[in-house]
């Protein structure tokens, strides 16, 4: 219910009382259209729909109905009346309907519109409710899922690239407070990687029902430097991403998230193989969470432009320039410990941890 | 390759030899319409077309598409050719077109058939190759995906509910050998339990390349009654589910498996909750991969309808005795390690292990 409302506050739409109805939550001067919108994109919605109140006689209820057939309706379509009674009222459901259906046949008569109980191209509804009624004809379809955090904590490891927001979302959407954690590795990357993260990471805040919300970000510049200078070229990557989940593992605990959230998907590049996820699991503490694990490329983006980040995401930039010819894709654990042996693992990542800055979205 | 004549085999299909040509794999005799639907559940394809094999002269090519059109195309419906060619022939992709394109006009000319190259309702598709030609009207849209097996080895927690199967289906598409572990509880549970398992994995075994498949059961019935006797009544599911997770590890471990696979969603049911997921990974020596947990319940149940597994999931059967009233949603590591301690955990897991018996679908 708050989550409605900070939404449209957050948006700039000015709303009433948010009131638990039956079935539904009522949300006074909800902003029309927009509104709706916003309040569908608000988890747990399961959809928005932008309705007039009225009083519930037949008289108002049929007036209303008339002139939002009229306004909405293009001549020689066809149209259906829905109508739902919560409470009493000295008329039924099916009573009401043939009454106003009639009445809208008998107003638009001029305008060659008809009754298609099947397949209408305009449904209006009619949700009576005690001394209120409510009419709309429009049904915005909602992300559903469950509230934002109401099923606790988790840390995003976000690079702003087309699967880590998505990943992200998804767990937001299945009741997750998600922290969006960005590794900012220059100078092995351009300015332009964080340019990305920071504006793919705005478009998720506007699924987000707080008053504030950041990107974190944690500078990973040095450990990088560390790694490529002492680690194996072909572990350079394994090593790099272990840190990652070690930072974030321990960021987690210390701001009480209960696990990670990546956008790995099995044997999408050539690291990501079963064989080394195993060893990038190994350095985690905390459940990883791989929403996409067992997704086709294609599937990532069709929900990243469902989600509206894809065409944030999609533009190249300039990528790590620490990546080997070759990243092992099967790589032994052993190597890779021998290899982080070669630097202060636990140190770098508590410093990189200490130094994490938060940039307000 | 292998795959493809694998499964035609295994669905009683008789095949030629499979070749690769450049962008396709031909199969000879490929069994024409079924065939085609059976190959395209092969991961790996992105698709698969019934096509006719000819000479790659343009009477013969005119001839075939000629034949084709009279036979599908119905009455006052368009058409469009697609043409591709791939070494040297005596004409261009555009010329054919024309000259087959004309005759099929010619030869339905009572049938009011018309060109439309935006939308037709049917495209007749020719590709020439060399001195051999294929022609085909209808594609047959893959499952894409890996290569079965090309990514290594992963264990199902599988229970043939809606969600573990599609879990394992989706991880099998990205390339994993999926092995099908199931839990059987009797006398926690009824015949029903296993039985629906049973012919789920049966579906599922229709995805899969190999001459030999099985669902692999491990009898839990003992080690639940110890748990249900000594652990605290509202430790029990997670009690379970940890054994569960620790005989699949070592089970995995044990055939070479990488990780385990299950198919949890956040907050579908009470003791899916982070809080309650990481005490579960704490049990867990592999990676544990949870493709839905970002999932919504009916994004879940549209993919068992896909894959054909959702019917025979659905009917409901007598599951779990021992489900406490009040599972717990926010259990502590702590209290679980003690319930833990009141049974030998390690030895009822290699025990169990040791008892895997194995049932060819």
């Amino acid at each position: 219910m708050c989550h409605i409302r900070k939404r449209l506050e957050l948006e700039g739409v000015q709303a009433g009382k948010v009131v638990k109805a039956q079935g539904r939550l009522l949300v006074e001067g909800g902003g029309g259209v927009r509104g709706a919108e916003i309040i569908a994109n608000v988890f747990g919605a399961a959809s928005a729909m932008p309705a007039l109140r009225i009083d519930a006689d037949v008289a108002s209820i049929t007036r209303t109905v008339v002139d939002m057939a009229a306004e909405v309706m293009e001549p020689e379509t066809t149209f259906a009346l829905a109508a739902r009674r919560i409470g009493s009222q000295p008329y039924t459901s099916k009573e009401l309907k043939v009454v106003v259906g009639n009445a809208v046949l008998k107003a638009l008569s001029g305008k060659g519109i008809r009754v298609d109980l099947t397949n209408p191209d305009t449904t209006i509804y009619i949700e009576a409710r005690g001394q209120t009624a409510y009419v709309y004809h429009r049904v915005v379809r909602g992300v559903a899922g469950l509230p934002f955090g109401s099923q606790g904590k988790v840390v995003s490891l976000f690079s702003g690239g087309i699967d880590s927001p998505v990943a992200a979302w998804l767990m937001m959407r299945r009741g997750c407070a998600v922290r969006l954690l960005f590794f900012d590795q220059r100078p092995f990357v351009g300015e332009d990687y964080y340019a990305r993260a920071l504006t793919v990471a705005r478009r998720l805040r506007q699924y987000v029902p707080l008053d504030t919300y950041s990107l974190h970000v944690v500078s990973t510049g040095e450990i990088m430097r560390e790694i490529v200078e002492k680690a194996p070229s072909k572990l350079i990557c394994l090593c790099c991403k272990r840190m990652m989940y070690r930072i974030g593992c321990m960021w987690a605990e210390k701001i009480g998230a209960d696990g990670l959230v990546t956008g790995e998907s099995l044997g999408q590049v050539a690291s990501q193989t079963l064989v080394n996820l195993r060893i990038l699991d190994e350095a985690a503490a905390l459940p990883v969470y791989r929403p996409l694990i067992g997704w086709e490329k294609l599937e990532s983006v069709g929900w990243a432009e469902k989600i509206g980040t894809y065409e944030l995401s999609a533009p190249a930039v300039h990528g790590c320039t620490a990546l080997p010819r070759k990243p092992s894709a099967q790589a032994r654990l052993g190597d890779v410990k021998s290899a982080e042996e070669t630097f202060n693992v636990q140190k770098l990542a508590s410093e990189a941890v200490r130094g994490i800055r938060q940039i307000p979205l």
